[in-house]
């Protein structure tokens, strides 16, 4: 690392664009919006990937795999999906390719042009349940609890690494069911999964809720989703879940017949998280320094930083630091010894800060003649002596703390920038200054909803699911409301 | 399940196809040449991916995530490799569709060309190789260790599940070296990691060996691969490691400064293995009565199947069923006790047999009454008892003995349909009956053995690593040999 980020007072959107770069987490690639997961950041995605997949398997659902393409055709047989989802997309035309009569490359072949046009999948429902067509008869094949791994693709105009890319990677859940109850079940159960891991795993508070119509899923009857707040006072949608109906099953016709022996649509749900959590983690916990990674998500928890002058100190620490590490490792601990000998220690400390590596041991001479090592803890940029033969019980317990202050202080900005406002100048006022998620009145129209938002850029994130009733007057019409909801800017 | 499967000795295809559907391993999607992988098939398929990923981040690789879609100029830039893979592949030119100004459904956007048209990636080496042009400044950036987990697309006219199809899921191994010499041991590694994985875990034997100029890999100096033998005597290519030499680092013009501040090319390998070894999977271990798995990679590896008369015996078998259950899976052993009362013991019998569990246990009331239960071996299909209170301790060893058992019956067959053949009619002639890996001496010509090809439909599989040198004749011009080399028909 050669010099500093830029500074989040300065100028935050370059600060995340330099994070990302800098911390080897992603970068563009030539081909537009599409971005390349170099290995440090997909390290990062295989851990929420691997304690996500732990907890789908664990409330019974298996994974499968779908096609890539979808018939052109398949987006409109559901008339509101199609006008989410048909727009912006990759559409494949032809086949083949074949050497430019000129000599000068390759041309797409004229002769190789499809009947049907391909769209890239920016969503499966479609071709998801052309499929469940086939797979269900009567009730004895419900529920269907499925999962997929996949990436997707959506045309995008005003890329960013994480936030906003043609292409992301993601996990999308389909699953069928019998009756109404069932599959609203479902989706609020699978919002309670995305919740806990965001939170416990994540270390990000979310705030769970529903929906208005404007901003729900396109063929959704219901939209859950957890909402977390970056530290610049704007809103990120960290994951959705959506009771999606009869609209599918009525779309591509799948029924089931009851134990009463009647034909039934089936009932559905989707819901997915993407890459974009990538970028909610970046802005809860990354600082001027870089990123931190909380403990459990941490590709490496712990790196040990030798500090020699000759090569009888390197030799002696190296031993210790071999030891301490393969210590950690029984104790549950991964732990990284940085022995690179042409780069200076300041460097590396810099270095792992701006990974984000959550524990840092630094051993110099006097550390072993102390029998010690210094303990930087990230987070809090803390230092403190540990003795080595306690490290490797320690360290599992700091890692634990980490966690919980991580979560902690992220919960408290959170909590601070949540405020109740109710008059429109004051709510204009804190979106163009610290942001936040602003719980005000609303009249319940779409009408005013929309117009805040052209007015404010800012939408109703959610309606909490622990909304409460309170009479008030909206803060845009004055027109009687029942209660808060929760507005910001997003990204 | 209601039927018998077609009979290999009867139609072999359609077997194979029959027991890919009804065993709920994949099926035809409505785009042509894509599959939909089930979840039975997808677990199989997560096993191959779990092991093989422990494989790769043993031997030092990461992995990372590079776009789905290549510019259509970078498959220009490497003379070779555009003609081996530009030609049947999916091509984006539009990124929008719009309502049909006649109202009947959505058409693309004319005004949404693409200025270049992109292509979905047939495999990611030139798009890795620009990256790596930003990644590699020294020898301090190398070796780069890289694999990615994706889906590819190669336009596939007479598709066939898992073993031709026009999008599949695959890994790609991309490493960049200072030296030839490490490249080549690279390569090598990577080669006897697939074939350790494949005749260890997938109980399917391997011969490892080298391509010939015409079977190699576009772009590629060097091709090794493992082939393995199918039951109707026809090979199949499980896996490919390729060294690039500097190839890919020329067109792309990758050059890093040695340790002597001089400028040189990188070196390059490129290895992948595909969904592929799924249709390898069935067709070395399937019989008539359907799938068999190798216990390493079952997705259950012990099915319970309970026989009663009554509801208090059905309690009873329960009872004893879900202690074994738990039994089992403290011993590691991943179980499932099938309590479906809607389906008698024999179609349970015959269903878990084409879905190919390696163990099946019975429990009747006359086996709880002596404290045992009938156990099946799906591989020798071979029954006997076992106390209950010995189970947990001697199905992990059973387990173990299928999977040797299982290997070992594969090799046996593959040896006996491996021979040495010195007469092109007699050459001929087996290729029409029963198929095989024919040892033959071949001229070292492409002449020749192209012209095997258009007579025979045999190609070259492989110059097997452990090539013999034994001077002998050309099968088809009789002009001098150094040694024989695997010829076979293949999938």
């Amino acid at each position: 690392m050669s010099e500093k980020l830029t500074r989040r007072a300065d100028n935050y959107a370059e600060w995340y664009n330099e994070l990302v770069k800098r911390a080897d987490l992603a970068e563009h690639s030539p081909v537009r919006g599409c971005m390349v997961i170099k290995p440090y950041g997909f390290a990062i995605w295989e851990g929420i990937q691997r304690e996500l997949d732990a907890r789908f398997k664990a409330t019974g659902h298996v994974n499968a795999y779908f096609p890539l393409f979808i018939p052109k055709s398949f987006l409109s047989k559901e008339a509101e999906h199609v006008d989410g989802f048909a727009k912006e997309c990759a559409v494949v035309t032809h086949h083949r390719l074949m050497n430019a009569p000129d000599g000068s490359g390759v041309v797409v072949d004229p002769e190789a042009k499809l009947a049907e046009e391909l769209i890239v999948r920016p969503t499966s429902e479609t071709i998801i349940w052309h499929h469940y067509k086939d797979w269900i008869r009567s009730y004895r094949d419900l529920p269907i609890l499925l999962n997929q791994w996949a990436n997707v693709v959506r045309w995008e105009m005003r890329p960013r690494l994480f936030l906003r890319t043609a292409e992301f990677l993601w996990q999308e859940g389909h699953t069928a069911h019998a009756t109404a109850e069932e599959a609203l079940a479902e989706a609020k159960q699978m919002l309670e999964v995305y919740a806990d891991f965001v939170e416990n795993v994540m270390a990000i508070p979310v705030v769970r809720g529903v929906k208005t119509p404007n901003e729900r899923f396109a063929g959704a009857l219901e939209t859950f989703c957890i909402e977390a707040l970056m530290q610049d006072g704007k809103a990120l949608q960290a994951g959705t879940s959506h009771f999606l109906g009869q609209n599918f099953a009525k779309a591509f016709d799948v029924k089931y017949l009851t134990k009463e022996n009647k034909e039934e649509y089936v009932w559905a749900t989707s819901w997915g998280v993407s890459t974009r959590l990538m970028g909610a983690l970046i802005m809860t916990h990354g600082d001027d320094d870089g990123l931190c990674i909380p403990p459990k998500l941490a590709p490496v928890s712990v790196v040990v930083v030798p500090i020699y002058k000759n090569d009888d100190e390197r030799e002696n620490i190296r031993r210790v630091a071999l030891n301490l590490v393969e210590k950690l490792k029984n104790a549950g601990v991964t732990a990284k010894f940085d022995d690179d000998d042409s780069k200076r220690p300041g460097w590396k400390f810099a270095e792992w800060e701006l990974k984000g590596v959550p524990v840092r041991l630094t051993l110099g001479p006097k550390d072993l003649a102390e029998n010690r090592a210094e303990v930087f803890r990230r987070d809090l940029k803390t230092k403190s002596f540990v003795g080595l033969d306690a490290l490797a019980a320690e360290i599992p317990k700091l890692l634990n703390d980490v966690q919980q202050t991580m979560f902690q202080i992220a919960k408290e900005r959170r909590d601070r920038l949540t405020v109740e406002i109710d008059d429109y100048a004051e709510f204009q006022a804190r979106l163009d200054g610290e942001g936040g998620f602003l719980l005000a009145h609303w009249d319940g129209t779409s009408e005013t909803e929309e117009r805040i938002k052209q007015e404010t850029k800012a939408t109703i994130r959610c309606i909490p699911l622990d909304f409460v009733e309170e009479p008030g007057r909206c803060i845009l019409t004055g027109r009687p409301s029942r209660g808060r909801v929760v507005f910001a800017r997003a990204y």
